[in-house]
């Protein structure tokens, strides 16, 4: 139970049988991750008061102290007091020809959200062919294959952050450098044949230090630096919006020894898996981009790095360097961007925040009365479950019709969580792109959801030859 | 001095010579206010480290304590430890001529941004033809005609957002309508004969409350209420990201009592006006709007409210309802919201933040660098200076377009602070607009820029009429 999650708690999510917060939505950090584990997850349950001190949350004059049973139905978004019985749902009968049919059917590809091996796996399980987004930094904070080695990953990216010289920073660097290229390794293996997308860092950097003087003193002890240091450092990656802020590629542009370690264990990885003889298709995504120049300095850089590896190790490797977009300024200047992408993919979930202007996080507030029928009834879906195709939907269309006319054969999917869903998936096929990406446990709804995109774009078309007789 | 301010600091700025503050850019809070009163204001001033408890800053090995010296320069951000003579600067001698002249040639209006009835009278001076944004917020926290009443008007606000239900929350409203019936008059009065447009609350309702548990104890004394509850509250009434949060027209369609006590409050000072035969045009403004009906649900309340008042005292009143385009969502949809709107008003200031992913607050960490030629060079200017002309000029031509198409004489006016910056003011008048509105200070400037972009477009098309010959 927290009040929101971020990617320090990752850790702690693993090996949570469930997720509860008190503030999110549909595309909160909590939402997201547990969904791309199959984990059952509550978000946005206003009326808890969660005491972290207390280590007790109250709700109703109740109160539930740490240890004590609850029960979550992810469905329907109750918290039982207490441990309810659980039954394990069974997989309907026809499943598999049903899944087989819509294969046949659909043009559209359905690749997968996957961070990890064990993520990867469970993708191709679930029939995804291929990573649609694999963020770097879930691998941060916790070795999903070593679980022991999680505390030295997080130190090292602490260190990273904590340092006060490219010289230390480097040093941390170079230890998260194994971490990362074996990580990849994983996947590349698991994906043997299929395309894998991998966003470089996206999340502030505050998101990954510790924000009680407790873990700061601690931190502080392990990286041989003052509590008082560690703590300027944490207040002064404090941001008023840290979701307009420092994050992203703007990262890279600042800092561009992270982008030269995470380039150089993605190509590392691969040219490895070469050697085994698996086939692997890695596709770097920048994120947050929001203009050409920008975008040029890091393909640029993403080349000569991948090149110059490449060249050494003397095996042959295709690759590709693209961005995401979602950000309405990438959306509305795609024509350029795509100078320099050889693919674009759709963040849906930033790019309905910053066209709606809406926090995923804090839109808890307001956004019920607005999607309640009885009160002010402005939208009839929540546009972070359902792509909003007025607004947002109108800024991708205008992206991919732009993009494609300066590149016509750019590659264009979607990773947002719209990915997972029916009424998105249709709007996907229908304006174009190759694929959406889901996460896992989703995979099955976006296979059925490209048929049936399908399968109503012919009977329209039939419709209308019918009436043009 | 202070990391950032907000609205809860306007008391301070009020009374302070100068400002000065860690974070921040061009459009923070700190600088628009700052700018709005021609006052003295560094922000953004990284490397200062401020500890509010021991009432000290510290930057480069130096300590200023609370009650030292220090001088400002606004024009090139440099911090001088101690006292410096100043000298106050001469007003060109051909100043009113050139502006007389830059008048007589310009098309496009030049309002001025004013709060109060004092900053209503300096934009009068500067030759301001009119309020293009009057916001309703800054009267909360301090009372500019009667500073003795400031405390008073402080605690209504304090009560209205602490209130548990909505009785309490109707007891403190009432007690601030007369403080903002008697703003609105002051600045009427100034503005005889010309528009006064003012927008309803905006800010997130948490600036307005003590985030210190000290301040919140007087608090809880003086609303009868424990800490605990006020803590709670201020607690519930924290985001993640403000900037995308619970503030604009959002507040007013969860507390529609505030819309209620906003729109009386305007249309009574007018009413009030009319009686002593002031000419009063009033232009009443939603912020933060983002659809079609949602923009309805506001503008039928306004005018049920507005028309309620004008029948019972029986003057005749002419008043407008419109929007501010503040999101790419509004600008995409302008030709929908131009069917509920009679005027729109670009806020550049966030539709800036919003296009672009850019925190005005934040971005102090990277945008230096996106801006430095010898380093990344991807902006030749700030984009909280000058309009970003690629993405966000896009978006407000687009939408200018689609808002007369459903409504040809849609009043079109600026008033981000890009409505003072030469380049910006001369694109406002090559895309239609109407008018631009400056802080009064900029509004000379403004004016001339007008003239300039006249004079620039009559040239060009002499030099292509005689390229066709």
């Amino acid at each position: 139970m927290r009040r929101e999650t971020s990617p320090e708690d990752v850790g702690g999510m693993a090996v949570a049988q469930g997720v509860l917060t008190a503030t999110g939505g549909k595309t909160s950090h909590a939402a997201v991750v547990a969904r791309g584990w199959g984990k059952c997850c509550i978000v946005g349950c206003e009326r808890l008061f969660i005491d972290y001190a207390a280590k007790q949350m109250s709700t109703n004059g109740h109160v539930i102290r740490q240890g004590d049973w609850i029960t979550l139905d992810g469905s329907d978004g109750t918290v039982y007091a207490g441990q309810v019985q659980l039954a394990t749902p069974e997989m309907p009968k026809h499943y598999h020809t049903i899944l087989k049919w819509a294969d046949e059917i659909r043009k559209l590809g359905v690749r997968a959200n996957a961070d990890t091996a064990q993520d990867a796996r469970k993708a191709r399980e679930m029939g995804a062919t291929g990573v649609g987004l694999c963020r770097t930094e879930h691998m941060f904070f916790k070795d999903f294959e070593h679980p022991e080695r999680s505390a030295e990953r997080q130190l090292a990216i602490q260190e990273m952050i904590i340092a006060d010289s490219r010289e230390a920073r480097q040093k941390a660097l170079d230890r998260l450098r194994p971490f990362q290229r074996g990580d990849f390794m994983g996947i590349f293996r698991a994906m043997d044949g299929y395309p894998v997308t991998i966003r470089l860092i996206d999340p502030p950097l505050h998101e990954f230090v510790p924000h009680d003087p407790e873990k700061q003193k601690e931190l502080a002890e392990k990286v041989g630096l003052t509590p008082q240091v560690v703590a300027r450092r944490v207040e002064q990656l404090r941001e008023s919006n840290p979701m307009l802020g420092h994050r992203g590629c703007r990262l890279l542009i600042t800092y561009p020894e992270i982008l030269d370690m995470q380039v150089g264990a993605i190509i590392e990885a691969a040219l490895e898996c070469r050697k085994e003889g698996i086939k692997v298709i890695p596709e770097i995504m920048h994120a947050l981009t929001l203009d050409r120049k920008e975008l040029k300095i890091l393909v640029d850089e993403t080349r000569r790095i991948a090149d110059d590896l490449i060249q050494k190790v003397g095996i042959k490797l295709h690759y590709l360097v693209g961005t995401m977009i979602e950000l309405p300024r990438a959306a509305l200047l795609a024509d350029e961007l795509a100078e320099e992408a050889e693919f674009f993919s759709f963040g849906t979930n930033d790019l309905t925040q910053t066209v709606m202007g809406l926090s995923r996080d804090d839109a808890g507030r307001f956004l019920p009365e607005y999607l309640d029928e009885q009160k002010a009834a402005i939208f009839t879906t929540d546009p972070f479950q359902t792509l909003d195709r007025a607004g947002v939907g109108m800024l991708v269309e205008w992206a991919i019709q732009r993009g494609r006319r300066t590149r016509p054969h750019l590659e264009v999917g979607i990773c947002g969580e719209h990915g997972g869903d029916t009424e998105s998936v249709k709007f996907c096929y229908r304006v174009g792109m190759d694929y959406v990406s889901a996460s896992p446990f989703r995979v099955p709804i976006a296979r059925l959801a490209a048929a049936q995109a399908m399968i109503e774009e012919k009977r329209k078309k039939r419709a209308r030859s019918a009436a043009a007789d």
